[in-house]
């Protein structure tokens, strides 16, 4: 790993102090860095620093290096505030989207030389300072929106400072950002929110019977719509252009399921389908590898310690579980967990976690 | 539990030697329930035969109740034909559609009164007689979908089937079952390919940012489209409902991302977000219950034995997970276990984990 405090002459200025501000704020100084903090907010603000994510900015020391982690829509205002306020230090913000802080910039007129873009992929998009972790950005991918204009220095510090918080630095220009984020993140909170809206007046005898898959399909519609009425806004052409592709498919599959008989009709549906295939096939696996893995699910008793039993059985019979699902059976005493092992030990696993009294069913 | 066995004058026969099928078998076997098996495939009904699953049909023996597990659109053909044959037997089927086949027999004029309609919401709707388990119905609902003309003997005669198997009996009629099914199964698998789809041909870097979000909404996309063609094609009316309610949605989301500063085009975005939240809000938890609970995420070294560890400590500290979920890092050397917890005990918990040395990245 390598050492930010090394390249750094002043403190990290942490401008916002939110979840995302206060996460960099506690993995910097954990790593003994000092930090600067300022929010709009005296009671953020005050909090963030309770917990320890740096310390309130006086003015008396000139920062180094400030991190802009503001909501989306501000933050270009922001990065020039702060290009202005400090002429020697290198700026670079969170923000989920990239193009527009930048057009904004552009437009100002605003010398970005010393600006380098960011956004760390990391879980959560909500909670104050109190949901801040050191740990938040570790094994994330955290893009770094470089331009030519940036000077290498001002670039790979700002990847110093991923690098320290345990995040992958990934180079890719702001376009190229938002058309990603719009695909992997943007496009799939609307679809599933859409779907879960769906739910919204269904009857509750439809809802007993819902099991994993509607499950997974809307776990992200529970999403916080003031955020991501933010977000979708301020990255709207690129989902745009996902969602309507998305909506021709939906239209074609519309078609087809109205007459099923008429000649293609199946045929279309079972392209739409296997186009999934294809798509999902395509996402990065374990390890980033394409691996497929054979599944099975084991019958848990509810209680404390089953679970932690069975894995210890796994770990005994030497078997590495590749992947963890637990499914609850509504009203059941018991859980499922779905587990995932490399297919050459995928049936002696299952004979003898049988042979050791544990029901497979799947 | 039930006691099939002292319903019965004679075995059960099992139409059709796949998954489902051969599950059936399995599991009645197990109980001591004499069963026949029939296939069209002679491989898929030895191999059934061979895995336990019941005794060929050498016709010597009347059976009592049939099971008819062949794919959605043999069903109703099938069942007449063992009406037909056997004129004392009970008949139910596993077909994940239910209008279709019983207007097919409608249609034919077929006397329904022995028929009694089912559904097994069982995982997994693929795989042959080798993927058979005695416990796949355990917990799950299992749809009876009973007429008036069905004598009551008939209906508890399928549901003390259900109940020997470990399923749950949900009695719905076959319409309620339809729209049921296509708005918890159907529409999100179509949803869920769509979204998928668009991952086709996408850049390599972009899917490099996909977290856990879209792998959750794309996850069954992954299904069979020779299957699921069937299975959509034979609920076409009810799935195209939902499908032509949620299109109009997204067309509204489409306008208002056009032009994201036109009045009311933000609010009509928070709008279906919002009403995403309501909808996933409703999906029964844990025990039926609509509780809510608090999350936390842990790293997890990635070596046997580490997650084992944590489900241990977290029994010793007393607290009881409410869910699990793992996460991978694409090439990182850990996994990040994504705990459920009820909300009283997450601060501590959190506290008592980091205390011990686990590292809480959210």
């Amino acid at each position: 790993m390598t050492d930010i405090s090394a390249r750094l002459s002043g403190p990290v200025r942490v401008v916002g102090a939110g979840l995302l501000g206060a996460s960099v704020g506690l993995g910097l100084r954990a790593r003994g860095v000092d930090v600067l903090l300022a929010d709009a907010s005296p009671a953020h603000l005050r909090l963030a620093a309770d917990y320890g994510a740096g310390r309130l900015d006086d003015g008396g020391a000139e920062p180094s290096l400030i991190v802009v982690a503001v909501p989306p829509d501000l933050t270009g205002t922001v990065v020039a505030d702060e290009l202005a306020a400090h002429p020697d230090a290198v700026v670079t913000d969170v923000a989920s989207v990239k193009v527009a802080p930048l057009s904004e910039l552009q437009a100002a007129g605003v010398d970005l030389a010393r600006y380098v873009g960011g956004h760390p992929l990391a879980g959560r998009e909500r909670g104050g300072p109190s949901s801040a972790r050191a740990d938040l950005f570790i094994g994330r991918p955290w893009v770094v929106a470089a331009r030519p204009e940036n000077p290498r220095a001002a670039v790979s510090l700002v990847e110093a400072l991923i690098l320290d918080l345990g995040a992958t630095p990934v180079e890719m220009d702001a376009a190229e950002h938002d058309a990603a984020v719009a695909l992997v993140s943007h496009a799939p909170q609307l679809v599933s929110s859409l779907m879960a809206k769906r739910l919204a007046d269904s009857p509750d005898a439809a809802l007993a019977l819902a099991g994993q898959g509607v499950r997974d399909v809307t776990r992200i519609a529970a999403s916080e719509p003031e955020l991501w009425v933010q977000i979708l806004g301020a990255n709207a052409p690129a989902i745009v252009e996902i969602l309507r592709a998305y909506r021709d498919d939906l239209d074609r599959v519309l078609v087809a399921l109205g007459d099923v008989d008429a000649a293609g009709a199946r045929r279309t549906i079972a392209e739409e389908i296997a186009g999934g295939n294809i798509g999902v096939s395509r996402l990065p696996g374990k390890h980033g590898q394409d691996r497929k893995y054979s599944r099975f699910v084991v019958m848990v008793e509810d209680r404390p310690g089953e679970l932690a039993r069975l894995l210890h059985e796994l770990g005994d019979l030497g078997v590495n579980m590749e992947d963890l699902r637990l499914e609850h059976s509504p009203g059941a005493a018991f859980g499922l967990a779905d587990i995932a092992v490399l297919p050459e030990v995928l049936h002696r696993t299952v004979e003898d976690l049988t042979e050791r009294g544990w029901r497979i069913t799947g």
